[in-house]
């Protein structure tokens, strides 16, 4: 008996220390792996953003670290429109399709698929000086990762040109306005600002609100064709044009003609790359490359050193530049966009808005009272194929002749468009946003096909 | 011998379960205690950044997550000024003290004692959305948290006041003069904007620069009291003042009189709070409160509805509002500031100032050469006793009839301050800046020693 005892406790021992083995096995896989027991300082930000990222808002909305707080210590969800309750869950029954903004949310899930490598910890003493230690207002990194951008997306070309940062393409197409009117500054005549319908209506409210001495806005650039050879014009080109995605190209020529290009939709998600870019000014945004419209970033492309200068001097009177925090997070999420040569992203963004136009198109076709544009198919060097239109908005006309106002006709139907006015067009033109949350695009969609099926 | 191997082996047995479990325990209550093992997508921004806080600056520098990479992937230390080498470790002997700008670098070492508390993680899709789900540009949690710090401040009133934000004051200073200007419109007159001299300079660069057809700089506040009532003015006022450090008033009165009152530094940490300001309309900024030049927050405290939609307007249409990712960074500075009712904050601004006031007053009394602006000890309502001065510079002035040119005399002795002249004083003074690193401030003293001990 003696013996079984010991035989017996001894099996015991052997199966406790075996177990205790794999429970440190375990651990230490999982230390090697994870390697998160060498954190000290940064654990509870990251704890504190990935609590913040669990919470359940039923894929209907999602609740930031800066959300309101109402009960307790927990942010609430932020609900996508149309949606409600403290989860998300409950849909609003008779709510309108808003397809208002041009909110890049289309491409949210991408970033939710690609949270390990986006994501940044940005330390209490991060950069908090006023310059950069080559006393300037710009990330050298980031705008290395800007020519690195244009180079393999082959949108633009950046050899030889200047580079400088905004707060989004906002802040850069008045400081252009601003740089190019200046340029006329010994002949103190005032500069006429103008664009083609329709048009962009930022251009127009902005450079009305910001009225100097130098210039003064114009409205239809078609309309200043014959202007005296000496007249000095400043022309928004807008390519793919917002509102109906097509390549504009500058209507005005002669020596005092200069161009703003806003490029703020040339990429793969929404148009063929034909060839890169090389005007004089060209101005792009993250917001409809990244979709980070929030974050307020854009940047100029610049040939001429003098307007380069201006510009700078523009940025540095204004803000003083662009805040460290938001260029810390572009050079994050542009790293993650160069990953692979931009092949996720823009196979992500393209395959995204195609298959939204084709939807569209399939819906209106159907309908003898309602139109759209027409993009022809085109080449594309970076796909390096022939490839379908995948505009970032649709450009609907009432065709009856009783519909002139479409805008009323659509919200009637509980469609929230832009009216055509505000770009300049006619009343019976209205965009509609395709860049929007998946929840709203399926909206309009539903809402599209009820009003089309009574015809 | 048979009985003894097993007795050996027994033993041998036990000890190894013993370790185990004492390794087990170990993993145990590090599991229990940091709980990063339930870290996912998170860990990896937060070990990059610690690997980056982990570089070794030698004290003289640190590196950032996006500063430049030279060798391999670790980024490079950037130094402070006068020190050099890939760890910053290198002094250089002949270099001047650089006292030239505002940088408010004398608040880093609290944010790397605090940081734990003050480090963020931002997610690859925070906040990509144009507007809040209230659909302003304004985050309501940080605006909550700014009316909070005011009110233990007491250093502003903000009851029944609009607050806006904007990219540091230096944004919301032309929004107000544009909002205050544009107030005229009807009489179609040009508000003529002043200042009392010395002056910050930005007022003048940055109204000249953006001049409208409604506003025009006009430089002394001083020479207009007696223009006629129906003038219209606007009145910078700076308190404390930038660069002397008192507490300045308006000049200007009467009803086509505004004032637009630049706070920046009215904050514990360099003047005495006599009483909560409650001026029509008010500009505040982190880069003075917490250190964060860089982040580029202001907000601005308004009364008059009329004026607070005109700079909404502004901003709107300027850039769109302010980086989210800025946003966050404030909102959690500001939790971080409110956490103890300000105390570890302010104690730790306040008694650095004043320390480096009193070893620069020291050195500087020696002196019959060049003397101080005097500030008077005064009342404090945050710390509730009469306090010795703090400010933020120090106006030097040359007392020497020869010495006209006070900036080239020190320049000749190796300090670098600013010139009197740019803030319309005499070129007899100088602004030299106390808010620096600790590494600027030792060695602008050493600099002053050497030129004062000479005498």
């Amino acid at each position: 008996m003696a013996a079984a005892a010991k035989i017996q406790s001894f099996k015991c021992i052997i199966f406790l220390l075996s177990a205790s083995i794999i429970l440190n096995l375990y651990f230490i896989v999982n230390l090697y792996e994870g390697s998160e027991w060498n954190l000290s300082w940064s654990s509870k930000a990251a704890r504190e953003a990935e609590a913040v990222a669990a919470i359940s808002c039923s894929g209907h909305g999602r609740a930031y670290l800066d959300s309101q707080v109402f009960y307790g210590n927990q942010p609430v969800c932020e609900c996508n429109s149309c949606f409600s309750g403290p989860d998300c869950s409950l849909f609003l029954p008779g709510c309108a399709a808003d397809a208002e903004s041009g909110d890049p949310l289309f491409l949210e899930p991408f970033w939710m698929k690609h949270a390990a490598s986006s994501a940044i910890l940005i330390a209490g003493w991060h950069r908090m000086s006023y310059r950069f230690t080559h006393a300037s207002f710009i990330s050298q990194e980031l705008e290395k990762k800007i020519r690195k951008l244009h180079s393999i997306t082959g949108n633009a070309v950046t050899e030889n040109r200047f580079i400088i940062f905004g707060a989004g393409s906002t802040q850069l197409l008045n400081a252009a306005v601003h740089a190019l009117s200046s340029d006329y500054n010994s002949s103190s005549s005032t500069a006429r600002v103008v664009a083609s319908m329709p048009f962009y209506p930022l251009y127009q409210e902005q450079t009305d609100y910001f009225e100097s001495v130098d210039y003064k806005f114009e409205g239809d650039a078609n309309l200043w064709g014959n202007a005296s050879s000496d007249t000095h014009l400043v022309e928004f080109v807008t390519a793919p044009n917002n509102p109906d995605g097509q390549m504009n190209k500058a209507v005005l020529k002669g020596p005092y003609a200069k161009s703003i290009y806003d490029h703020a939709y040339f990429w793969p998600h929404f148009a063929a790359i034909p060839a890169p870019a090389d005007e004089e000014l060209m101005i792009f945004t993250i917001s409809k490359l990244t979709g980070h419209a929030g974050s307020r970033f854009g940047w100029a492309v610049i040939k001429d050193e003098a307007v380069y200068q201006r510009m700078l001097a523009y940025i540095g009177l204004n803000t003083m530049g662009v805040s460290r925090e938001c260029q810390l997070r572009a050079f994050k999420l542009l790293k993650v966009v160069l990953e692979d040569g931009g092949n996720n992203i823009f196979e992500f963004g393209y395959s995204t808005m195609k298959k939204r136009w084709e939807n569209l198109s399939k819906i209106i076709s159907l309908s003898s009272r309602f139109s759209l544009q027409e993009i022809a198919p085109q080449y594309c060097t970076y796909f390096k194929k022939i490839r379908p239109p995948s505009p970032a908005y649709a450009w609907v006309k009432c065709e009856r002749e009783e519909d002139k106002d479409c805008y009323e006709i659509l919200k009637a139907a509980k469609i929230i468009g832009r009216e055509g006015k505000k770009f300049r067009a006619e009343a019976r033109f209205v965009r509609l946003s395709l860049l929007k949350s998946q929840d709203d695009f399926d909206l309009l969609l539903h809402r599209l096909d009820e009003l089309i099926s009574k015809e």
